[in-house]
């Protein structure tokens, strides 16, 4: 299932919503028709569970097509925001989880060549993450080197503590996209946060595809564009750890929750890494996908 | 105006309260009795701006010592939570950020010998998070090296975004103690959450002292001792990023929201520190205190 946060017009309020073909149906509508009070918002329905799951997917059958009128709207019709639009505590990001992309920011960062032992965990205030087609904000008196960084993101959909690495799969509600931007003269002492954790700084979405979709989440594809040229190009079986091992190795020391986020390291590609280096300006649009996930797309302004 | 969030008795649901003398008066029943809705939780309250927290002056005032009954109890007789007991992102947390704690820093871990030039952010989830007295839990598995570090924390009141040094203090809505508990042999590529990240790292406490009560928080004692032997002792005035400049930089990247808290960091004599390294461990018992707001004690449990 593809599910997604959405506004019917701009005037409404945000609402979970199920992608059926190219329409927009209405989680909550489709429930109150059928007399199952479903949720209207994206954590509540994740905090349900399998039961919730399961039933969304008898009521879609069971509509045979037939959809509550102002409960299905054209994909085209809608915006679509972030699946999560304001995560309850801070997205996990994973550094240096691609093999090339340890290679090429020991070339050009301050970090070690050699591969992580353990994976390398930083994190994004809920105020980094924007919807699809959100600008991303650059700000010319804080950063001269705002970089990009396409990456395969898994939200947990029952709570993790101490998991095994075998169980840990069990744990995820279903993935979706996030691009890291990271403003690379903005790291401190070595901490990341001020670099990764700026408002706009987290383009998530366009939607959360469930697990049972992705039995294999390390077989993905995924790419990323600066003004239509490719910058980033891999699949997400070149990760050094994988989804499970992450999961499970948050999980020893902090307990994972319903709704958070691991977003899990980029691939080779940066700008930072790039001989001359590159870095996004306002005017720069960057296009980003996992494939079988969705593509995001967002211009870079001036803030 | 020192709040606290508060049970009642065990089977109690938390709720607001305030303290006035040695009574725990809850805020929502004393609003209700005089026909003011009022909120029943700590993050609702801080939502509502200077008007609430007015409100509840006058309210305490007026009832010149005549409290509802049921609705003012006896502080021995309720158990105190952390004041906000599930933040809506993580903490911000402050290192090197006392002179004297640079200096050992980079004597005994890997952190650099010069003063930061900016605040080294980084975070601990709400998972952290335990109120006064619960224990902090020790996993032997994982660390052999778990550390103390009392610090007085900033709770913001007002959205601050991009603001001056010289007014960042007008954002804050109060003060609390925090301790950071930090797993030395965690730290991982220099980031430090998984480190100051693990359930049960965050110590927060007794209560929040409203901002008008501390006009100057670089002035404050703090100390912390465990099994009764002082370990730290200093004053905020040697904050090297005083609590205006952390508001002030952090808002110039990430907005600041209501709630949110910042742990300012902690002064020298932290277990790292020593010599010969001292850390905690089961059945230790930690005590600290930011003079002014209130003192926490805390057990090491196995876990």
């Amino acid at each position: 299932m593809r599910l997604v946060t959405y506004r019917a017009s701009i005037e409404s309020e945000a609402r979970l919503g199920v992608l059926v073909g190219d329409l927009v149906v209405d989680v909550a509508a489709l429930g109150a028709r059928a007399q199952v009070p479903m949720p209207s918002r994206m954590l509540d329905f994740i905090d349900l569970g399998p039961v919730a799951l399961a039933e969304l997917g008898l009521l879609i059958e069971e509509a045979k097509g037939r959809w509550p009128v102002g409960g299905a709207l054209p994909l085209s019709n809608v915006t679509l925001l972030a699946p999560i639009p304001r995560p309850r505590k801070n997205i996990f990001g994973i550094g240096l989880n691609y093999v090339e992309h340890v290679a090429e920011s020991a070339r050009s960062l301050d970090t070690s060549q050699d591969l992580p032992k353990q994976p390398v965990i930083f994190s994004k205030p809920p105020t980094t993450v924007i919807g699809p087609g959100d600008p991303v904000v650059h700000r010319g008196d804080i950063t001269r080197q705002l970089d990009w960084e396409v990456e395969l993101a898994c939200v947990i959909g029952r709570t993790a503590r101490r998991v095994p690495t075998e169980e840990a799969l069990n744990h995820v509600f279903g993935y979706t996209v996030c691009i890291d931007m990271s403003a690379r003269d903005n790291r401190r002492a070595g901490q990341w946060i001020y670099s990764k954790g700026q408002d706009s700084y987290a383009p998530l979405g366009p939607c959360i595809v469930t697990a049972d979709e992705i039995p294999d989440p390390q077989t993905l594809d995924l790419w990323l564009t600066v003004n239509g040229v490719e910058k980033q190009r891999s699949n997400t079986k070149h990760m050094l750890f994988k989804v499970d091992d992450l999961i499970s190795d948050i999980s020893q020391g902090i307990t994972l929750e319903p709704g958070d986020i691991i977003a899990t390291g980029t691939p080779a590609g940066v700008g930072a890494g790039r001989d001359p280096q590159e870095w996004v300006w306002p005017g720069d649009v960057i296009e980003a996908e996992v494939v079988g996930i969705g593509r995001l797309r967002h211009p870079i302004v001036a803030g």
